[in-house]
Parts: C-alpha cells; structure tokens; sequence
C-alpha cells in the first residue's frame, strides 16, 4: 500500500510503541492514586510535561494532556473563554478551522458568547487587516490554526500576536498539523494557548495536549474535576501519554531532516507534474504564502476529488479529499472554498500528505495513476 | 509489589496488549478516510460494536466508542438530557455516584435544567420508594450506577426500571465497575443507557463505550459532529478499541471462574481478620445487600485510612481510601458517608480490590502489615 495521507494519521513508530507497552507493563496504576503504583504513573507524566514543555518553549505547569486534538481544542477554547470576564465575552476564530474549533465556538454561542468568524484574504491567509477588522473592545480571545490540514497554508501568527497583546486578547492556536512538523514555539508564535495532538507524530492515538501559559485565567469546565488540574477528569493515560512524548521527541530531532525529505518529495511531485504534462494544479502555484512541505493541496482537470481518491485506492495507493474529521460530507471544504473557488473547482480538491516513510517511489506510483485515469478518460 | 486496587485500574492483559500492537501496525488509518487503510479501521471499529452489543445484550448500533469511562458518563447524561423535550427536563441521580456522573449534572444545572440528588438508605441502597420520592411529572432521565467503586455495592436496578419504563423516563446507569465483574445484560437491568470502561477490564486505558438503545433521543452536545454518530468528535481510537473488545471477550469468559476466585479471597480475608483477631469491620458485616465480590470495604478501629494506606504502601502493599477520581481530597467519600457513618469513622475507610493475579499470599501480606501497625500502636 502507499500511504498518502499522512495528515490524517501517521503509523506508530517503534520507539513510541516500545515505550507504550513498557508503560502498560510496569506503570497500569492509576495515576491519581497516591500509592506508588499511582506515583510511578505520576513521575512518567512530570517528565511528559517537562518534555513537552521544554519542546515548545513553555512552562512545565502550562502543559494539560488530554485524550486528543478534537479535545484539546473543545477544552481549551472553551475553558479559557469560561475563565474571561463577563464584559470579555467575544471571541474570534477563522472559517478554515478544523471542525473541533467550530464545534466549540457554537457551544459557546449557545451559552450567549459572541463569536465572530473571520474569512482569510484569496492566498488563504488571515492578515493583520482582516484580525484587525474583527476585534471589538469585548474580544477576550481569538483562535488561529497555525496551519490548515488541507491545504497546508501556515498563518502568520508571530505578525498577528502584537495586535491581540496591546489590547489583552488572549490568542489560541491549533498546532495539531504543524508539531512535530516545523518549529512550535509558544514565545516565537506568541501565543497564549495551544493544542496538539499525538496520532499526527507517529505515537498512537488517544493523547493530545493543550498548553495555556499561566497568564491564561481559564476556568474548568467541570467544577470540581482533580486530573490534570481540572482541565480534563477521567483517568490519565499515561501509557499513551509517554509514548506520545517519545514520538514527539524523535520528531524533534529529524524535524530538519523530515523538513528537507518532504520538500524533496514536494519538488518531485511539481516537476514531474510538468514533465508528465498532466492537468493538475497545486496550491503550491501561487508563492504567495507559507506551507507546510509535507501537504499538497492539489486539483486534477476534470475529475471530482471524491473519484480520483476511489481511483487511487483501487490502485492501492490512499490520498484525501480533505479532514478525515469532516468526511462523508460531500459539500466543498470551507478550507478550499475559502481560496476563491467555485464549487467545481473546489470539488476537485486531493490532499496529499507525506511522512517518514515517503518516497520517490510512491509518488511514481501515484502519478501513474494519474496517467492512467487522464487515457481512460480520453480513451471514454 | 502487592497490587490490590483493581478498581481503580488493572494491568494490561498480554493479549490485549498484543491487539493493540497488532492494530497500531496493521491499522492505523483514520476511521474516518474513506480508502482502504481508514476502511480496515473501521471494519474493526464495526466488529467491535457488535462483540460488545452481543455481551450486554444489545444492538450494534447502540454501542457508541468514547475514551474512557469519565468521558461516557459526561457524554451519555449531557447527550440524553440534550435530547428531551422542554418539559422533560428533571433529571434524578444518586449522591453515591463517581464524580463524572456529579460534572455532567451539574453542567446541565447550568443550564436550566432541574437535577434531584437522591440518598441511598443507610445500607447504601436506592429502594424504589426512595426512588418513588424523587420522580416528578417532568423527570426524563434517570442515573444510578449499577454497583459504587468504593463499597462495591451493587443497586438493584432491575427492581428500579418497571417504576421508569412505566413513566416513560430514560434510565442511564454508570456499570464501569461492573462491566466484566458481573452479568450486565441491558435486558435484565431493564436500563435505556449504559458507561464502560476500558482500564478496568484488562484493556490500555483509553477506550470506553456509551450505550443507548434506538429508543433513546439523544441529541449530540456539538452539532455536526461525525464520528460516533455524533456523539464524540475526534480521531476514534481504534487500535485502544480493538484491544478493550479483546480483553473484555476474554472477561466474559472467565467471568465465573474469577468470580468464585473473588468470593474465595473475600471468603478468606474475612476469615483471617476475625482469626488474627485485628480490629477491622467490613462492610460485608452487614449482608442486607448484595456487594461486587473483587472490591472490601473496610474500616481499621483507630487508624486513619490515609495512614494506612500510605503504612501498606510502605511495605509495598497498594490499597486505597477510595476512588483514586477523587483522590487528593481529604473528606469523607459521600459513598461511605451515605452509609450512616460518622466523618470519624467514615475517614477509616479502606478499599481492598482483587483482580486475576491476587492470591491468598497477598492477603496474607497485608494482613502482617495490619498486624504490624496495630502492635506498633501498643507499643507506643
């Protein structure tokens, strides 16, 4: 099989699935319990958050594991948003943002918070005009991916920050495609609040994080919860949780080498593209904004996405039409639609999405593929 | 290393361990992707919806995956409250119940709907006059678990349903202790909804599981939602899945044998208490009630269930003083409380839990170490 859609999940790395079954073995008490079965689980989640901390340039008590992104992000916007004050109450986010984020905002508008939803310029980008334009005196916070799933774009967030601190916004970001993948850094980015997520860093699913630095005056949900400092009760996975933090600290040590092989593959892709002369165009055509190298938002002349993916599969090869947390739906994804597209031409919409196990061969394999389907269809 | 707190989480079993490992590798797709290595996840994902339906005697498409027993107590009473009409609206749930189940009631309080917290009798059981008491025209749900963490004791819901049904209100019950211990069979509870657990069965933590019969109109806490139904956004976590239907099918299978092993342990330890002459009542003094075998309450005359927690685990003996959800707070549980029981003595509780590698050595380890302690106090 070629794998593609790395984006949607990445396979377990050995390392990580080593030190989850290590974890499961010597370390099944329960992390609250306050014997030393529990304390043992409790030393494994100090390091994680150490760790984690110290990979994003954050403070160790900032760090608040969870059981995945969707919830990391459902937590954070809504803990921090239930923590402002009552003449703060509006918040700002993008119509690019994975699903989790709207699903948070609506709960939110239906508690009475004001929400407005902010549309990027035609290049996919939020810019300062477009933030500025939005923010009204009670806006207490704002949400911005750090880069789209789909698309790849990566947000200017460093250049966006300055305009929410001077006025005491607190800013969140979803770095659920970015960790792991080009630097996060909270002091970098600027920003207030993040969440991430471990089945895109080749640990198994079922952790993520949110981190909120200690400015963040968020309020639980949950009044009353004891895990992970009331952000999230239920039992801690701390076998998850220490593998998701071994995969994330081999993730940071090829980050520059991953960063080099996808790019490479990325060429490839657009050079053969050329030479092949087939009808696809990329988001890469236009250089006007940042991406992620691992992500190609791509559009094959004449066919819809959704026909190109079954096709692939046939061939064995697994490509996207966009979020895996969206699909089955079959309307364009705002993400695309966002770029200025008709319907059709955002219907044509694959994502391919590279990792470790990336080669030049698979992206042979899918070009082939490519080929076959523009003859059968002019064969048709 | 003596473990006697399996409720509060057990080890991983070497062929849930190996499920888990085998589906990280073979199956790590997005359930949610529609080519072939999203396809894989989600046969598994459908297998396992029907090897838990087939166990508690329910349909498929009941059995909803969450990740963990917290988040299906939080989900199944919000989602269940979500979707009454206006003037059903009062919900009834029991002051003995696991914390998750107290977070999600008290979220709905917020928002406007009526919760009644109702109190056990002094021997710790919802009767159905108590229950009579509380109904009220507009009662649509009801919560109580089938047996406490704590005391083990188990609430006899089947006498309890007939008094819902024929009021056409909803009954949810908590069986994450029970799941894999004892029969739960939604028919013979006569229950709308049921919370598992995975980490209590032999699974990762991780996973867990809502059930609600098609009768039940629920409605999803974040509209739009895909995965579940609905019910929970977010990366199913199908390996973890995979590995608690496995390691629940092998319960299922020696559910007999492991409950005659408890009831042989209890047996024993009862015994040598009364032989050794140690100061220790347990709640099983009192036989008005029917009580999970694997979990003993009891109360050490004169000692503080904190110290001698900590003396056991001194001597490498893990028990607890209650559920380790709550664990950090220095009160009474309200599940001991409820039992007529003075903050005094309520503050010597212990709890003793067996699992698959207890033995009578361990009772015997602990036993010494109560020895000890009470000749320490003579001596002293």
């Amino acid at each position: 099989m070629v794998y593609l859609d790395y984006a949607a999940s990445t396979p377990v790395s050995e390392e990580a699935l080593h030190v989850f079954q290590q974890l499961s073995k010597d370390c099944y008490g329960n992390a609250s319990s306050l014997h030393d079965a529990g304390g043992k689980a409790h030393d494994i989640l100090t390091y994680s958050r150490q760790s984690l901390a110290a990979m994003i340039e954050g403070e160790p008590n900032g760090v608040y594991f969870t059981s995945g992104g969707t919830e990391s992000n459902l937590l954070a916007i809504q803990s921090i948003t239930n923590g402002l004050p009552a003449h703060k109450k509006h918040v700002i986010t993008t119509s690019v943002e994975h699903p989790s984020v709207h699903h948070a905002v609506s709960s939110l508008e239906r508690l009475g918070v004001k929400v407005t939803i902010i549309e990027p310029n035609q290049d996919g980008i939020i810019t300062e005009d477009i933030l500025k334009e939005a923010i009204l005196p009670e806006t207490g916070l704002v949400s911005i991916q750090h880069a789209n799933s789909e698309t790849g774009i990566i947000q200017p967030l460093a250049e966006l920050a300055p305009l929410l601190k001077e006025r005491n916004i607190l800013f969140h970001t979803d770095a659920v495609q970015t960790f792991g993948k080009i630097r996060v850094s909270i002091k970098e980015l600027g920003v207030d609040a993040v969440s991430i997520s471990s089945h895109k860093v080749y640990a198994p699913k079922g952790a993520g994080a949110v981190y909120m630095g200690t400015q963040v005056p968020w309020k639980p949900l949950y009044a009353g919860a004891v895990q992970e400092n009331g952000l999230r009760p239920g039992t801690v996975n701390v076998p998850c949780i220490g593998a998701f933090i071994a995969a994330s600290e081999q993730m940071m040590l090829r980050l520059d080498e991953q960063h080099t092989l996808d790019e490479q593959l990325r060429d490839y892709f657009l050079q053969q593209v050329k030479l092949r002369k087939l009808p696809v165009r990329t988001l890469q055509d236009n250089d006007n904004r940042r991406m992620l190298p691992h992500i190609i938002g791509c559009f094959f002349e004449g066919f819809e996405g959704q026909y190109v993916m079954l096709a692939c599969n046939r061939h064995g090869i697994c490509v996207s039409t966009g979020s895996a947390c969206a699909s089955g739906y079959h309307h364009p994804s705002p993400a695309v639609k966002a770029l200025r597209l008709s319907d059709r031409d955002a219907l044509q919409f694959i994502r391919l999405s590279f990792g470790w196990q990336s080669s030049q061969d698979d992206i042979d394999q899918l070009l082939h593929t490519f080929e076959h389907l523009q003859k059968e269809k002019k064969g048709a």
